[in-house]
């Protein structure tokens, strides 16, 4: 099976109350490829970078298995760069710097190579790109999954809606499925958004785990709980890279299966958080993600049958 | 096996918005007791009231199994009383009245048909008075469980790290867990919790589920997404209640136990919720407790075993 991952490829400067980062090589792209790239091995990226970005990176991406022919490389122009500074508690950020740069007129060209991908992730982008991707297509796959943002609601909420309409699976967080639904029981919130379009939702709660909807059945996935959050810079891009590549890998898009790639997700984002950018996600071994796993089983196993006496 | 509580019997004037109440019944150790009259028969209560405390609630009380001798009833007092107005988000509250009456010279006696109980509940109340409680009892029980409250870590620190020398088992919130404990972690500051002598630590989550802690151990149970929450006042007591309910009902304080436990605390809660006060947990069966429970546990449960290709 393939994936075709579309997201940003990018620099971040990061403060954190751990440190601080110069430029670094960050992007929902770069994330989602990374962490997919644990589980499936045919991956195909559209992005675009300025000719400031390292060819080491583009370089350990197509080891990884990453075709690269649609990450556009513009002579002249500067990589998206984005810099923020967490609050002591690291569920809040201020953003510092925006320098939309290539990604202010970025226009999201597939190659003929990369068509037929049974698997789509749009990652974080204006949904009018992320809905030019899906057109683009000669044929749609076999699952879509989307990521978006609160920004896009406050400034292309009819675009969105538009998208919405030809995905298979959005992920949000909590706020954001609060903002586009206008409900803040989550329950009444996923009813909302699924009317939207998406049959399946996932909506991350940072530190308190994700929820999975579809139709009449929920599911719930914890956070491990960590000793300390360094940077949760890509946490949410390394959960949906996991979750995707997961149910790519196996190419089974049944509710259980979505299931065990929410687990995965999570355990890719256990991962990212401890340390800045993308580091620790380039050290990590398939036997720590398989022992992370059984953690995320003990975490929430328990038997029991009949309780009231 | 029997199970000892002590907390407060009260009245409540709560303003959530979803409406408002007169002065209802509440109080912590009404909610643990009709919450773990689920499980278990053999109940007595430690606490007092004043003489306009109504015979009707007292009445339901003993037909629930609780035993009142330990129920002290102050002629010419009044009882305790809260009231509070929730937040739209039902997060978070304020206090608008708080009458302690009866409360605020409560020496806790124990009748002498109160001894040799096994299992002992100290429900939220001034660290001093649960000391007494468990100095007065004859033999120890076996396990004693206790909630307590950011007050108290505020007013009477050194009085609290007493109590926690004799217990087994804290159930706190978060919010009081990180200011006990120094730490932002959950897993850092369930360490150093533990480290002032619970053995176990409960940390409740309200909407986010609640972790326990024991050992190297960690489980996590979510808690149900609902609807709506109506009024949260009691769901933590409720908790409460149903854990050390179900511990004492099976006669088992083994961490695979407590999983379980923990899992009928969090039933009980979800349905607290749903009305005013007591009101849901009066009218509550035990089909609709085991159907709860099948909920939770299609909630979490999922199957996987070698998940990297």
């Amino acid at each position: 099976m393939s994936l075709l991952t579309v997201g940003s490829v990018a620099f971040d400067a990061i403060e954190t109350p751990f440190g601080k980062t110069d430029k670094i090589v960050g992007g929902a792209g770069t994330f989602i490829a990374l962490s997919a790239s644990n589980f499936i091995k045919d991956q195909r990226i559209v992005s675009v970078v300025g000719d400031d970005f390292p060819q080491e990176t583009l370089d350990m991406l197509r080891s990884k298995g990453v075709a690269l022919e649609g990450l556009q490389i513009k002579q002249g122009e500067k990589t998206f760069f984005w810099s923020g500074r967490y609050h002591n508690d690291m569920n809040s950020r201020d953003t510092l710097v925006t320098e939309l740069n290539v990604l202010g007129d970025f226009d999201p060209i597939i190659p003929d190579s990369y068509q037929g991908a049974e698997y789509l992730m749009l990652g974080n982008l204006s949904p009018q790109v992320q809905r030019q991707v899906i057109e683009r297509l000669t044929k749609r796959p076999k699952l879509i999954a989307m990521d978006t943002m609160n920004f896009w609601m406050d400034i292309a909420l009819e675009d969105l809606k538009e998208t919405l309409k030809l995905i298979d699976v959005l992920i949000i967080n909590d706020e954001e499925a609060r903002q586009l639904s206008g409900e803040y029981s989550l329950l009444k919130a996923s009813r909302v958004i699924r009317a939207m379009g998406p049959k399946t939702l996932i909506i991350k709660k940072g530190e308190h785990g994700a929820l999975l909807f579809q139709d009449e059945q929920v599911f719930f996935a914890p956070a491990l709980p960590l000793e300390d959050v360094f940077d949760p810079t890509g946490a949410g891009d390394t959960f949906a890279g996991g979750f995707i590549g997961y149910i790519a890998s196996t190419d089974d898009a049944s509710f259980e299966n979505m299931k065990r790639a929410i687990i995965a997700g999570s355990a890719l984002a256990s991962f990212c958080v401890e340390k800045f950018g993308t580091q620790r996600l380039l050290e990590i071994t398939h036997d720590e993600i398989e022992a992370r796993i059984a953690r995320f089983i003990s975490l929430t196993n328990f038997e029991m049958s009949t309780v009231v006496g």
